[in-house]
């Protein structure tokens, strides 16, 4: 129990996404496909299409966290800059990697429509010393710099590429989740929950308070390692709002 | 024209983005509503409730940015911790503050059978020096210390609170901007499409692939604060599909 927790930085890069003009998609999946994992999920950074942003976001969290996931700025147009800026974080060459030609090729030779132009073959880019991550999408690849895994920005791509990915990471033992809706507003489970989330160390104990018909409403998520532990605080909550709800029927 | 860029960080403060349990929506409508104002918004962090990584974070973007923007973290649970994180990145004291207490105490006068409790008095600690920032949904004040904008998490909150806050923030110039659908994939539009960004170089030209019924097609969309500018380039991008268009048909 006392090994390194594996934990985890996800960085998205796009203009689109800074500008409103795209909603993001990806942070909510990977952060659900990570906790299905046994990853922790640590901290998100949203840069622009800018190579200085990109080397200071990836540079900071690779030192930090077990792993880095990126999505955005591998295709093959001129503001595309994220292998490029890759190679600039690590301080290694860039080219037209023979692996990552070799799948475009085959690609475009079943496509006879669609010529492998030089925009195109700029999807080869790959720094020295990746591995090529598989897209089972579109083919053209993501790659894996030490820690740090290079994905697409388009949605089904890059959750093909977390499926390549995922049986070659290190994960936690699983985060068991529940979740109590308390009906109560959060001003009311505050105080008691705070007393019982102290009497409970071994589970992280959030509210999430949520609008339902004007009324503010409390949803409880406990999170733990330990089935009987998180067992526990979830008896320890029902019992709080069974007393709670009881004297709100005496105060009203 | 040369005077200072107006720019802005968002900052979201909550495990339950990080665990994937919430779907986050307030990063895409703050980074709409910050377009729409002309207020260029450079970088987006996501953070766990963690005073460490609070402080971390509103310190390295509060010294880049014109303004931050946070949201998560004040409400009145014992997970609530963003109040106290905000003194203390700042370096400044927190307590009960005499204008949200009158707030929140005229708020739960209003209603009899909530009790305006310890956890709810939580809700009234605001750092030393802090302005506060109007919630006409749910009453509980959001607060400003110098460039750092406090705000909930709870996205109708957010949202009432982003127009409290509206009117007090420095624009820039609006920047304008126009999408073509090219109907081409992106491997074809991306090598003319570099050297037309060259010629414009007051338009910010990105291209944003997307799938429809398993084709590949490609958004380009347009942005300049100047309208000759971005006509210029609108025109430009024009002829350049319909000469692509043109070779595609012979290539077929």
């Amino acid at each position: 129990m006392t090994k390194e927790l594996i934990t985890a930085a996800v960085l998205i890069i796009g203009d689109e996404i800074l500008s409103g003009r795209t909603k993001d998609k990806n942070i909510g999946f990977i952060a659900d496909y990570l906790t299905q994992l046994g990853i922790d999920l640590k901290e998100v950074r949203v840069v622009a299409d800018d190579q200085d942003a990109i080397v200071e976001a990836v540079n900071a969290l690779r030192a930090r966290w077990t792993y880095v996931f990126t999505s955005g700025g591998i295709g093959p147009t001129h503001d595309d800059i994220t292998a490029d800026a890759m190679a600039a974080a690590f301080g290694v060459g860039i080219d037209h990697d023979p692996r990552a030609m070799a799948i475009l090729e085959a690609h475009y030779a079943k496509s006879p429509n669609m010529e492998f132009n030089e925009a195109r073959k700029r999807m080869a880019r790959i720094p020295f010393g990746a591995d090529l991550i598989e897209n089972r999408v579109s083919s053209a690849p993501g790659f894996r710099l030490e820690n740090v895994h290079v994905m697409a920005g388009v949605p089904s791509v890059m959750q093909a590429m977390m499926d390549a990915i995922a049986p070659t990471l290190k994960t936690n033992a699983q985060v068991l989740s529940e979740t109590i809706d308390s009906g109560l507003g959060e001003g009311l489970v505050a105080g008691p929950l705070a007393d019982l989330a102290k009497d409970h160390p071994n589970v992280v104990i959030g509210s999430y308070p949520y609008m339902r018909e004007d009324l503010f409403a409390t949803n409880i998520v406990m999170r733990s390692r330990s089935r009987e532990d998180l067992d526990n605080a979830v008896k320890a909550v029902h019992d709080m709002l069974q007393t709670l709800k009881g004297q709100k029927q005496t105060q009203v």
